[in-house]
C-alpha cells in the first residue's frame, strides 16, 4: 500500500528537491518564512512544477514543530516522465493512455485508476495543478490498482495533448453532450482519452485540442454521470475494439 | 436538496412510528433506556423493519439533552412500497429496477443513483440492514438525482427477488467473473439488476436466486471495478436494448 512521508526543515527539503529521487506531492510553506534557503526552495519547486502551499505558522506546526517554516510531502508512487509513458504505451499493440483534466475528488481518481487497470490502459496522465495527486485516499479507493499502472504528472495538460498528437495518438475527450455517440463511433489505437473534472467537464481550450469529442448516450438528458462512471463506460467501449 | 431531521423524546418517537407518515432512517437508543414506552418503540420499529442502534447515553446527548434515551432520524426522501415500485416499473415499456446488495459507501450509492437516473431505471431497491440509506452524503454524491427516482427499502433482498420473479422480472446480477459476458448476452425487459457490495460482491444465497449472472469482460483479470462503475457499464449496456 502507498505510504506518504513528510520531510521537514529548510536544508532537508532543499536537498530533497535537488536530489529529485523521490516524488514530491507538494511543498507546504509558512506564510512568515523568509530567507535565502526558502527562496531557493520556492524557485526550485517552481522550476520542477511542484505546487507550493502557503499556510499559517500554526498549521505548519501540525506537521512538525521543528519545521523551520517548510515541509515537503513525498509519495511512494514513482511518477514517470511523460516521454517514458508514451514510449511504453506505444510498445503495446493497444496503446491507450488516459489523461485527467482536473479531477479533484480522491475517491473518483482512485476509481478511475481502477478502471484504467481493469481495461488495460498503459498509463495515466494527471496535472500537477488544481488536481488531486496520488495520496493515500486515492490509493485506497483504487483498491491497490495504483501499484499496477504508470502515472505521469504534467504541468500543462494542453501542451501534453500536443505532444500526444505528435506521437500519433488520437486524442478524444468525453463530453456531457453533443459529441459523437459512444458505441456508434469507431476508435483506432493509439488512443488518449481525456476525462474531465466532476464540476466543470473538460476545459474549453482542452476541448479544442481534441481530435474528437464523444458523448455517452443516455436516456435522461438532464442527468449526467460522475467522472469515474463515465470513464468506466468509455474504457469499456474502447476495450471492445478489435485490433 | 435532501434534509434530515431528528425527532427526540419517548412519546414523540412513539407517535412518529405509529403515524408512519415520514420515512425513518433509524432509531437511536441509549443503552440505559428502560420502560414500557421504550419497549413499545423497539417492538414497533422491529415490526416495521427499522434499524435500532444502541449507543452510550453520552453519545445520545450529542443529538439532544432532552432525548429521554431515544432519538429517531427521519429523512425527507419518501420511500415507496415495493409493490408500488414494481407496479410503476411495469407501466414502463422498458421496465428496469436496480436492487443493491449491501452497498455501504454513501459515495458509491450516490453515484449508482446517478447512473440509474441517467440510464432510465424506474426505481431502486435498497436493503434496510447492513447498507447505507439515503442520507445527505448520498444525496450530494447523486448530484440531485435522488429526487428523480423512486426508492424502496426492503427487509430481505432474497424475498424481494422472489417477488420480482413472480412479477415477470428477469433477475440478473453482476459478478466479478464466470458470468455470461455482458455485451454478448441478450437481455429482455422487464429486468431487475442486482449490484453487489464493494467488498464482498453478491451474497451466495442471492446469487442462487438470480436467473442469470453477468460479468463485465475486462483485460486485466486480477483487477475489479468498484460497484458504481460496474453498475454504470451494466446499465449502459441495458440502455442499448431495442424494444
Amino acid at each position: 500500500m502507498l505510504s506518504k512521508s513528510i520531510v521537514y526543515g529548510r536544508n532537508p527539503v532543499l536537498e530533497l528537491l535537488k536530489a529529485g529521487k523521490r516524488s514530491i506531492n507538494k511543498i507546504i510553506l509558512s506564510q512568515t518564512a523568509r530567507g535565502t534557503t526558502i527562496s531557493e526552495i520556492v524557485n526550485l519547486a517552481k522550476r520542477k512544477g511542484i505546487a507550493v502551499h502557503n499556510v499559517s505558522p500554526k498549521k505548519l506546526d501540525n506537521f512538525s514543530e521543528d519545521s523551520q517554516g517548510v515541509v515537503a510531502e513525498t509519495s511512494s508512487v514513482k511518477y514517470v516522465y511523460l516521454g517514458d509513458l508514451i514510449k511504453k504505451a506505444k510498445e503495446s499493440p493497444r496503446s491507450l493512455l488516459v489523461a485527467l483534466d482536473g479531477i479533484e475528488d480522491p475517491h473518483n481518481l482512485g476509481a478511475i485508476i481502477r478502471n484504467c487497470v481493469a481495461f488495460g490502459a498503459n498509463g495515466i496522465i494527471i496535472p500537477k495543478w488544481r488536481a488531486v495527486g496520488i495520496n493515500e485516499t486515492v490509493a485506497k479507493s483504487s483498491a491497490g490498482s495504483v501499484e499496477h499502472i504508470l502515472v505521469s504528472r504534467v504541468a500543462n495538460i494542453n501542451q501534453t495533448l500536443s505532444i500526444l498528437k505528435k506521437n500519433g495518438f488520437w486524442v478524444v475527450a468525453g463530453v456531457k453532450s453533443d459529441g459523437y455517440m459512444l458505441g456508434k463511433f469507431d476508435f483506432h489505437f493509439p488512443i488518449a482519452v481525456i476525462i474531465g473534472s466532476e464540476g466543470f467537464g473538460i476545459h474549453e481550450l482542452t476541448k479544442k485540442k481534441c481530435d474528437f469529442l464523444i458523448s455517452i448516450p443516455h436516456e435522461n438528458a438532464i442527468s449526467s454521470l460522475n467522472a469515474s462512471c463515465a470513464s468506466a463506460i468509455i474504457l469499456y467501449e474502447i476495450s471492445k475494439i478489435k485490433f
